[in-house]
């Protein structure tokens, strides 16, 4: 039975939601999957970090976090203080890259996820950064070593859409997309709809862990931009640059405007678009009115969703509501089976 | 470069819009796929059939379909006119199953299928009678065989359902599902909301090919049942007869509820259930009065979507938009890709 190392760099709220996961789904990985995995690498930027090739307790690893105990304290060797020699160390078979997202270029991650693929390790990871500002270089790279370069997590949490794209709709060609796909914005916006002041909203989004302490990387429509150029990117195969999302946040628009949409039986979004057109790919992240016959109307709170068209089905919505840390690990574990269970699906794996 | 050798039983709306798709995607499937396919046999009750080992032009037959012409009179051997013998003879290694549907017993599709899979052929289908009747059979002897036995289509068309849950959804549980599933009452009750009464509501539904001449499968809530008995028994992996499956049609709504239900902000939906309970499996077709926040609310006319509830994800809907033999078609074709191109994934094929 094989046995999968891996290596979590970043145990936040994320990485800690995937080692439980892991941990509640060992018995089913190994009688569904044959699959049998140990711990080899844990890296923190500011909580220390640990190595062991014969196995990280994450049991342990999840209760000194808790207690707020450095994890260098767990009795196994140290690891290096520097991300790099953590990879060039651990010599793990998985990296799960969970270190904070940056728009303007994708860094650390993106060299991070370079390093573990040239070291032939399967390159996960729930950060938006890299896929928009590296997605070729990686993809390359990873078919290059015969490994995987994955990040289902980053558009939608775990909800399956480039491994729908990839497995499920074969031979399919994507024209266009619609969708609401930033949580905060639409919670803010949800919430004006019941009253709240903007500045109350963002409050209540920033108290329930979904909105940072600087908020207008969701406000201003960057994170919803992003998301729309990595899935220009990867689905439409279309190289997009960040400054080609024509992009407008949700600042201007007004408590009244909200309430006045809602007696009228509509409801402002922040929508994202992109379309194929003659003129080249038209891509765009902007408040939207829209009536109840839309798709997108009943996405409320952190719920998200996408519409797609494509040349073989007429458009088929995939809608997310929910979301949370657990179910971003849970994309990061579905990317970690389809990499390394190779081949057949896990139905027929099972038979 | 691998030449994969198609059959189709059954000729009709959902078997030629098969054949025009294949004709349309030959050169994407060489390029992205390196696969080459031709159609060795194509079976019809009342139109003749043919079978050529050189392959059959897809162009010429669905021409002597248009014209009314029967398949024999193709310049090629005469094929069979009983359907096992045509399996026996056409030497294909895909058989697509298009044969009327069976809800009491799942024939003649069941057997069709078996024969195909002994011959060592995969199998696809768009019927759900044989899913229903004899999943766990098929499957064991497919994988006996080391063939696939897909059947993407038999519910909500070409959107992908089960191979969501099979290639995308890894290590996922499913708990519980929720849908609206069949596209002829949605409709009549969508109609019926513009003020047509229920008996003008079915004569539209006749007249664009969605309702059958006796509309009662659709009405009465078989096909919606037996949808909901293919997705337990293939999703949740647990037998489900379809007397368990607690049906009611929508003949007992009438036009004056479904208006009045209109004007209090709601909808009657024929509604598909099944949830895991401690008693076992619940599972029900039923009308139900939902309200605008409901998911199910939007899903108007043809149009049709599942909520699926797991132990991964908090609720992850699929929505299809404009149905029809096209999309169906796209289903058989997507079965057949994901049978035939074993191992990697379409992306990275492409590399």
């Amino acid at each position: 039975m094989p046995e999968v190392k891996l290596a979590l760099l970043g145990f936040g709220n994320v990485g800690q939601a995937l080692a439980r996961l892991l941990l509640e789904k060992r018995a089913d990985l190994r009688r569904n999957y044959s699959l049998e995995w140990k711990a080899v690498g844990l890296f923190t930027r500011a909580h220390g970090s640990a190595i062991d090739r014969h196995g990280i307790n994450l049991e342990s690893a999840l209760d000194y976090m808790a207690r707020g105990n450095p994890l260098d304290k767990l009795p196994i060797e140290t690891a290096p203080v520097d991300a790099l020699d953590f990879i060039d160390t651990c010599a793990a078979d998985v990296l799960f890259e969970n270190s904070p997202v940056s728009y303007t270029d994708g860094e650390p991650a993106l060299t991070h996820l370079r390093r573990a693929l040239e070291h032939g390790m399967h390159a996960i990871t729930a950060n938006k950064g890299p896929v928009v500002h590296g997605y070729q270089q990686l993809r390359e790279l990873a078919a290059s070593m015969g490994r995987k370069f994955y990040f289902e997590s980053t558009v939608m949490d775990g909800a399956p859409i480039f491994s729908l794209w990839r497995e499920a709709l074969p031979a399919a060609e994507l024209k266009s997309l619609r969708g609401v796909l930033n949580s905060t914005t639409n919670l803010i916006l949800t919430q004006m709809e019941s009253g709240s002041t903007f500045e109350a909203a963002v409050r209540h989004a920033q108290d329930i862990g979904i909105a940072e302490t600087d908020p207008s990387g969701d406000i201003d429509g960057w994170d919803a931009s992003v998301k729309v150029a990595v899935l220009v990117t990867v689905l439409m195969d279309q190289q997009i640059r960040l400054a080609d999302v024509k992009r407008q946040g949700i600042r201007s628009i007004s408590l009244r405007e909200v309430q006045a949409a809602v007696q009228d039986g509509r409801r402002w979004k922040l929508v994202c678009q992109a379309e194929r057109t003659p003129d080249g790919m038209q891509a765009s992240v902007q408040p939207e009115l829209i009536g109840r016959e839309d798709p997108l109307y009943n996405v409320m709170g952190t719920s998200s969703a996408v519409t797609f068209h494509s040349d073989v089905l007429g458009a088929l919505t995939i809608t997310e509501e929910d979301p949370g840390p657990h179910t971003t690990a849970y994309g990061l574990l579905a990317d970690m089976l389809n990499a390394v269970v190779q081949g057949e699906a896990p139905a027929a794996r099972a038979d």
